[in-house]
């Protein structure tokens, strides 16, 4: 009776066509990966900043508890709801408008809404890069990203999501419109509201707009696939590169030999290079970014080519001739996910550490992993470039994949996040917490940072309605 | 009684040398423009972040409130104690060490405690660059820039301290220790506690050590400086700056004719540039780094350089041909405080406003103010990369200055702030706020901010102990 009440208050607000209860609402409540079902009392699609807000106090007065959802794409299950049937669903998707693109100031404001690709479409038509790129560009929406901090392909130069922000309009758990929306560089007016609701994953409020940095196109943008001797080495050939091409260096990314014979088995109009190589067990593909032209472009990596073969952290390379290559070999990199998935299931990890570390991880853990699962295959490849790997368990060969994952996958887990503690990383790099890891942030977090985490929870949702259970155990 | 015995316990935490209570504490307990005068209970300068922790603890269960201090150089008034003689400065300079240098990792973890400059040496010795400058570097500590997140000189390329940092080590105001150091590009396990310490003034806890980026040295660095028709003309040599130089674009600084002309007056031995052309009321200073070679940075300066005389946003101008030069060009920027001070006292402000809209904000109240102060001197000067303008105004010529700053200092702020709001600005671009604008930000930011802020001090520091009176009133 209560929830009926609500409903017809919800109706009001944002229309009747708006509130959806019935039909195949599984695209709202189940996760990506739809590993999660939930079950909504109702999703509702609002259409301005002000429904927001009435949604979020009408469901305030009602004790309702609110999911904020975007394109729903993320991996840690945090914008799907639980299966208790009283959870409201909040979709930003129909707000996508851009309310200003500022040449002058590289900046454009949109609502959260916004697919990302369109939103990278919207700034190269004015002729400006909008640099977040992620495998989920297509459907994830930029307050989706913004909720998660989203990371990508190149954040070793242009930073996380957070760093591409410069304002965020929020609707707070009590209904209220904070506009924080700003194209200011620099504002040291107090605390710092922005990037704490960046990365809170709705469990604060709902982001509804926001400012984003733009930067001038690239006149020229190079890629090269390398082969390498060990990780190790794959380290010393981004400092070289840091070094050689400095803000040029906007990709780095590493594969394992193991993840590169996946695409070579399940993709063979792939043509990977260096996969027949015996003593590369990775590969880098590297990408080079300049103002100036091709020719300088070519030239300076070209350079950097030569002295990492000079210095033996290279053993070969190849530089794409063309975009169509440079997009075969980015092709390479993105079809690891799809060919581990042809293989069979498998154990994602999103975990970063400090790139000097990372060779002594990779063997200590391979080691363990070895030794706890003989013939375990490790699918080790990701971000190496901010230290951000996606070290992931294949399913040894010959075994039922699901009864693999029912015995194993919880001592997978556990071997793989006790050795990131132990090389001071991160089980969560960029995928965010959710509802899938809030019982790994208790584990592996501080006790002083949870108990000021929960501080601010408390403080900013006290009733405790803004996406529950998400980061914060409830 | 009850202060002899905490003085007592905190000379057992620190050592009796530590804890200074006799002789002359201006340097402490007044704030750099000697505006205000202080008198702190004591002040503490622990060694160690036990020692911090072990302070706090005695502060708080004696109920003593403590101030946070680095090199005391802030311009806000926010690390000074209050008249009472009831407060704890409590210094880090003592805590300068170097925790470790990760050269691979590109990052560096230092205490609180350690000079600016210091850290800038230190990185340059390994042969990396640490880019944060500013006008204090000599006396200002990092725990100071970031509890500030100042701002400086290199911010459109590298950002503001916040961008700088990875990690943080924080005193809780319960005198619990968080270790959230960190060489970690990208990390998404819960809220940004990390950003919402820096910038927080030591209003929410002390900042004992933070993980620094550092970035490859720069193979050639050169200077122009550019006379320019008008505030348009600059934004849109901006522009063209950022298109063909990108990330080599490391300085943007705009200086008007008056305020070279002062540099003029009471620095005749400082050459400055275009200094009689007519058409020119401004005059900017390029920085472009380069990660190739002088050689390619001169071609790419003059390129630039071209194509701006060919618009039209540029009059005249000359690149530095050698590192004196640029030094010389540096230095008039950095002299126009100077001058302003030796031709008496003046109004100062460091705001912001989107570039796009700088031109027209600059129109608006240079007007406003000759309206309201016939003979008004407007010494308007700053950072245009990031849109940061020290818009100061000096005492008009023959008029004494205490006289006109006791009549006009409060009205030329409304006006000029009430500008700023009007044009989307922020009252305090790098600055902070302290003790000296905690009224303004109750003006001019929006409740719903406000009231968040509250709330988070509130439940981090219900004690309230953590430098009262910092960006929030008491």
């Amino acid at each position: 009776m209560k929830q009926a009440a609500l409903l017809a208050q919800l109706r009001d607000i944002v229309g009747a066509a708006h509130v959806l209860t019935d039909g195949d609402l599984s695209a709202y409540e189940q996760d990506w990966r739809k590993r999660v079902h939930g079950k909504a009392l109702a999703v509702v699609r609002p259409g301005s900043t002000q429904e927001v807000a009435a949604v979020v106090k009408a469901c305030a007065a009602a004790h309702v508890s609110i999911v904020p959802q975007g394109g729903n794409t993320g991996l840690s299950v945090g914008s799907t709801p639980d299966t208790s049937g009283e959870q409201i669903v909040l979709n930003l998707q129909r707000m996508h408008a851009v309310r200003q693109l500022d040449a002058d100031n590289l900046t454009i404001t949109v609502e959260a809404g916004m697919v990302l690709q369109t939103l990278q479409e919207t700034a190269a038509q004015a002729g400006f890069l909008f640099p977040l790129s992620l495998a989920a560009e297509g459907s994830c929406t930029i307050g989706g990203n913004l909720g998660t901090n989203a990371g990508g392909t190149q954040v070793l130069r242009y930073g996380n999501t957070r760093e591409l922000c410069l304002g965020l309009e929020v609707v707070t758990p009590q209904g209220e419109i904070w506009d924080g929306l700003s194209g200011l560089r620099k504002d040291n007016t107090g605390y710092d509201l922005r990037d704490l609701f960046i990365g809170s994953e709705g469990s604060l409020g709902i982001i509804t707009a926001a400012t984003m940095k733009l930067f001038p196109q690239p006149a020229a943008q190079l890629t090269a696939f390398a082969a390498v001797p060990s990780m190790e080495a794959a380290v010393r050939l981004l400092g070289l590169a840091h070094r050689h091409l400095a803000a040029g260096l906007t990709g780095f990314e590493v594969m394992g030999k193991f993840a590169l014979s996946l695409v070579v088995k399940h993709m063979p109009q792939l043509r990977v290079p260096f996969a027949d190589m015996a003593d590369a067990p990775y590969c880098v593909l590297l990408e080079n970014s300049d103002s100036e032209s091709e020719t300088h472009a070519r030239a300076r990596f070209e350079h950097l080519l030569e002295l990492a073969l000079e210095d033996g952290c290279v053993l070969d390379a190849v530089v794409a001739e063309n975009m169509a290559q440079a997009h075969e070999l980015w092709h390479i990199r993105e079809s690891i996910p799809l060919a581990q998935a042809e293989e069979g299931l498998n154990i994602k990890h999103d975990i970063s550490i400090q790139a000097s570390r990372i060779p002594a991880f990779v063997a200590h853990t391979d080691a363990l992993l070895q030794r706890a699962i003989p013939g375990v295959r490790l699918v080790n490849f990701g971000h190496l470039g901010d230290g951000n790997l996606h070290y992931n368990v294949q399913v040894p060969e010959g075994q039922d994949g699901k009864v693999f994952l029912q015995e194993k996958e919880d001592m997978v887990n556990t071997l793989v996040y006790d050795a990131v503690a132990q090389f001071g990383g991160s089980f969560s790099a960029e995928h965010g917490v959710g509802a899938l890891k809030a019982d790994k942030l208790v584990h592996y977090k501080s006790p002083v940072a949870l108990q000021m985490m929960r501080a601010i929870k408390q403080a900013l949702d006290p009733q405790g309605i803004m996406n529950p259970g998400c980061i914060l155990q409830r």
